[in-house]
């Protein structure tokens, strides 16, 4: 298999991190996103949205979409497991997952593709609506930290995926200094307690 | 346990689609978004995110997030399969599932929360940015039709959640006159056939 990265954007770190995590290496072929590489019709013939990262099996299937690659190598080695096993305990990651990435890391998100400079010819920016985000972020920021006040991970007792999407979600945020209120103190003791893994190097 | 159903928004709607295709019923407590019952106290108390729908499991349990909520389902209940079996057609189903609810069923929902007047006093408002999201959910339409030329449902040769979330996303569409345009000619015959099923009048 072959992933296709794109070195400090926020989505490969995910896919880094959790391979990290797993002990997982995979041969990896660089995107330059900075050139444009991804709008490439080599690229786009692989991905028509345009967007890293994208894992090619070795029988040419196509996986797209951080997570979707994240559930590929969490069946190869469920080792340590990442997404839960049973039907309770992986909702409860799915949800956790879901509500960090559809709340605090979209709004981070946002904040980047609407107000950063590096963005201005690539998107439609709506400053008035980047604006909105980073409120929406800095509140859901204090959201989380009020559930951190009673466990150490996002999802409950053990590091799963919902730790690697807010802690990439949060890191983003710097770019555009959408940073951690110092009175979320929870948040900070988290963020502290997942930076210092080896994967969060990735 | 409980599901609490929201009537006509979408979210509880992809909820309900799912448990009809597995055949399953569930004690359901419907909550009046219009009189914003999600807002009260004793609902807030269940999930602080104030959002329909809410699964509470016997033991006290409380799943929100339709996905997650869906995936409990699909693991009491794996027959019929909508969420794939083995790593790569669980990967392959939330890729898709992924790309149209990332990238179709978020921008008609953007377009209704920024553009539709029922939202006026609930949510800050930013017009410019519900525009480019209705020219996105048309581009993306766009785009799943030209998909949908080579297979029959939107992950491969079987009906699965991605299905679901399409089809919620874009009958949601009605409400701000955000349509199949009538040259996607694929996407219009998916769109009957999803829509033949039972399921679909849930």
């Amino acid at each position: 298999m072959r992933l296709y990265d794109g070195g400090r954007a926020p989505n490969p770190r995910r896919v880094r991190i959790f391979l990290a995590e797993k002990g997982m290496q995979v041969p990896v072929e660089h995107i330059d996103l900075a050139s444009l590489q991804h709008k490439s019709a080599e690229f786009t013939a692989l991905n028509p949205l345009q967007r890293v990262p994208v894992l090619v099996l070795d029988d040419g299937t196509v996986i797209t979409e951080s997570i979707a690659i994240c559930r590929y190598f969490e069946g190869l080695r469920p080792e340590p497991l990442l997404f839960g096993r049973g039907a309770t305990e992986e909702a409860l990651v799915e949800m956790w997952n879901r509500r960090v990435e559809l709340n605090l890391y979209q709004a981070v998100s946002a904040v980047f593709r609407h107000l950063h400079p590096a963005m201005k010819d690539m998107e439609s920016q709506v400053p008035e609506w980047g604006e909105a985000c980073r409120k929406h972020a800095l509140a859901r920021m204090s959201w989380l930290d009020g559930e951190l006040a009673r466990r150490p991970y996002v999802a409950g007792d053990r590091f799963t995926i919902a730790d690697i999407t807010a802690l990439v979600g949060i890191d983003w945020g710097r770019v555009t200094k959408t940073r951690i209120p110092p009175e979320c103190t929870n948040l900070l003791r988290w963020h502290e307690l997942v930076s210092g893994r080896p994967s969060a190097r990735a």
